[in-house]
């Protein structure tokens, strides 16, 4: 099996291509989409370059689309970077989104590709615990009350799950994240053959708005000890 | 014809790209190969974004695939990631490499697939009048002796191509750069939907090796008025 798997560098997609390697799949392209009105044409360096560091340092080719950022037209420009690629189907990190996990099924569908998303409606917790496990998995994006600046750059590591549980009951606030309450980066997993230290970071705080992203001015690639 | 253009961001690649359009060619993909060794296992932010940028401006989708940069796996990893695009052709901006264009030669045959070069064994000057016409190209990096710091982010104009015409007759640097004394980098084309903006570069100069980079720490994408 010939896939193509959506990636954006967090860690579901990560786990999506976790998933898939595991599976046998033939992982052929990791497939990020940008969109333009995301961030209203304005491309600023930060961050945008770090799936482009995860690819390299896993050894997938990466293919970037772009798109304008309208809902519809969303699903069309993914849906001509799929069209293009020698795959049998595409597996994506879907966790409880119905609406990305019904696009890309449509798409996969029109395009006569299977479709997988090996996370989908996983208990969170347990899903957590497991990727805490074989990541390094990092906030680099908060935008929920409850969540404070001290969580940018912070490691997903097991206090920090615990502390997310407690948020949740008190907050609501989603465990995985689905809800958008934060953003993931991972700098290392078991596929990668080097892992990626972050050298020079700011963080970009609007305490009004209880949010706030992290931005990696400089990485760069470690080689890994093999055994 | 379903082609796949090699695509590194400077003036020959660009010029292959604005070739391929004018045929009337379906530009599927932009690819660009990233070498590992290159940088050492070191990725430093500055420029290696930059082709997304471009692309992004383009809007075609970018496929970046990598390489250990051992001269012969390159060929192979280019193979492979050209091998799983469903395209009838690749287009590349070869100009006078003898090493690269065969190297694109073999790997089309290989697969299948036609090669074109259009720019190979122009005229260097008349290539150039003709780039400087279209493109808004930038040097970003210098490495001959002649060339100095001034010439780091300055823009190739009429003017500019006189001079390298006269370093030319004098130090025999070649007025396109295709021994290496200097890489460009297009910030405008006419098949650009927006051009790029440099908000903050910085010259990292050595002068006892006569050569150096532009590092482009911020740009942008800025839409242009279409008439």
């Amino acid at each position: 099996m010939r896939v193509a798997v959506l990636y954006s560098g967090g860690k579901d997609s990560n786990y999506a291509l976790y998933w898939a390697l595991r599976q046998g799949f033939e992982v052929k392209y990791l497939v990020s989409m940008v969109s333009e009105s995301e961030e209203s044409y304005m491309y600023h360096v930060p961050n945008i370059h770090l799936t482009e560091l995860q690819a390299k340092a896993i050894g997938i080719p990466l293919v970037k689309g772009f798109t304008s950022g309208e809902k519809e037209k969303e699903v069309d420009d993914m849906k001509a970077v799929l069209e293009g690629l020698k795959i049998d189907g595409v597996v994506a990190g879907a966790l409880a989104s119905e609406y990305q996990k019904k696009r890309v099924d449509r798409v996969a569908r029109e395009l006569g590709l299977k479709s997988f998303a090996p996370a989908w409606h996983r208990d969170p917790i347990e899903y957590m615990r497991e990727l805490i496990e074989i990541f390094d998995i990092v906030v680099v994006g908060v935008s929920a009350y409850g969540l404070d600046e001290s969580w940018l750059g912070r490691r997903i590591d097991e206090k920090a799950l615990e502390e997310l549980v407690e948020l949740h009951k008190k907050y609501k606030i989603h465990v995985a994240g689905e809800g958008g309450e934060f953003e993931t980066f991972v700098r290392d997993a078991p596929f990668f053959r080097a892992r990626i230290v972050f050298d020079e970071v700011e963080k970009h705080w609007k305490e009004w708005d209880f949010s706030g992203v992290l931005e990696v001015r400089r990485a760069h690639l470690e080689p890994k000890q093999h055994p």
